[in-house]
């Protein structure tokens, strides 16, 4: 893992780093915040999921949180939101397809199948990376994510059972298989079969669960939120909870639209959530 | 003044405004936050003044200063870094100098000084723009900036006794006169005899001034730092407060560089120590 570029910040250090990505097949970029008591030793980590047409620096510079990793011990992980160079064609024709909207899934459907594979590189490359080239302990992480990120935090963590200790998401995409959004990649990505697509479904995957983050999973939600009703539908994954004995904390808030300047207004929130369950761990 | 977007921050509002300017005479754009205070009457307004390269946004995307804002009831304001539109010929030549590049100075040289008048646009027009637009207390304002605009906080302040009644800076241009940065800037924008630069030049003007912040001036400064030694030199302005009898707190901060990443870190402080003048006044 190469060093990009490195900044001290609140104690410790912002780094932004290029690895050679066995699972994507290309080099991947990622945004790594250690906090100063990683000098001490391994620290937790919280790996977060960033929206459509972000990359692995956008969270870091945008969302205060370094601040209160800081405060409570934890690494901030910032991976990319999809393969850079796969040159597949019509890759960036679509801000929310292709490029930069990889849906943190593995592409079943060619072209997309050979380097969009986000999943396997969340899930299973990218811990192992951490906790071999940094001082962070890959058997205590964290998750979450915003938007379409939020969306491959829930489905993540879901589908991976024990892979990620702590939840959490910002106006995640809560019913991908049944908004058009989610609908555009699932076809792109998985192709036209809709039962593939309900194993990438937050909603779904939730009220299928056996209730696996006893500790409580938090969601924040604008009200003023333009992408709220047709793309988000958090009260889907609210049902979906209730359905599977899911302790959840969903808040509305009243005036916060999508972007970073409402994540930021709860981002001590939802570092703290993560702190509590990651550093009892 | 035209709002172009606004967004809820930390229970206030960020909003993005576009306004004709008749010190530049032209649209200039500015970002302000107002805290939550705001919504109760007038609150202190706390300019900041950004570096070479920014705009409008980059401070109240990047600096995480919302936050502590919304704690202290002051509102931030964020002006642009340069007119934008004059079309001088040469002007987007060089990163360091026209566009982007103002160094908060009155041009005098021709073709600069028809619109590159960013001086009497923050200490004229701005204070009274925001004093009849917004919620903000004109007679109540504090000053601060990093870098070009550290400059321009320290010079704007120190040749305007009065109007500000806080100032601080991050990793000033401390003597800008004597730098290649400010004599690239001041031989375009003031011309070549170098007599005319010492009253724009931070030190020059604190070491002549009768030490005009008795509750003192706060600058941070990176050591890592890849401008001090040559463009920043805040040594200098220590020396000059010295002489002037001006209380300084100057932090040298081992490993901290020039960026956005060393501002923040120490933002809360900034906040803190404008607060602390401007809810006494």
């Amino acid at each position: 893992m190469k060093c990009l570029n490195e900044h001290a910040c609140f104690g410790g250090k912002q780094g932004f780093y290029q690895h050679d990505s066995s699972e994507i097949g290309l080099p991947m970029r990622l945004g790594v915040y250690l906090p100063p008591q990683a000098e001490q030793g391994p620290v937790p980590g919280l790996i977060y999921l960033a929206g459509l047409s972000c990359n692995e620096e956008t969270f870091l510079i945008k969302a205060g949180a370094q601040r209160y990793a800081a405060e409570h011990g934890l690494a901030l992980i910032a991976p990319d939101t999809s393969p850079r160079g796969a040159n597949v064609p019509g890759e960036t024709d679509h801000w929310d397809f292709g490029l930069a909207a990889g849906f943190y899934l593995d592409a079943t459907e060619a072209p997309w199948s050979t380097h969009y594979r986000m999943e396997s590189y969340i899930v299973r490359e990218l811990p192992r990376l951490l906790g071999s080239q940094l001082p962070i302990r890959s058997d205590c992480l964290g998750l979450f994510g915003h938007s379409m990120g939020g969306h491959g935090a829930l489905t993540l963590a879901l589908r991976h059972p024990g892979a990620f200790r702590t939840l959490s998401a910002f106006a995640p995409i809560a019913a991908a298989s049944d908004c058009p959004w989610g609908e555009k990649a699932f076809s792109g990505y998985l192709g036209s079969d809709r039962s593939n697509w309900l194993s990438h479904d937050a909603s779904a995957l939730m009220a299928a669960s056996m209730a696996p983050y006893p500790g409580g999973i938090l969601i924040d939600q604008g009200l003023n939120d333009r992408f709220l009703t047709e793309q988000l539908q958090p009260e889907r994954f609210e049902a979906a909870c209730l359905t599977a004995g899911q302790p959840l904390t969903l808040r509305n808030h009243p005036g916060y639209d999508h972007g970073y300047f409402f994540i930021s207004s709860f981002m001590a929130d939802h570092i703290a959530h993560h702190a509590k369950g990651l550093n009892d761990s």
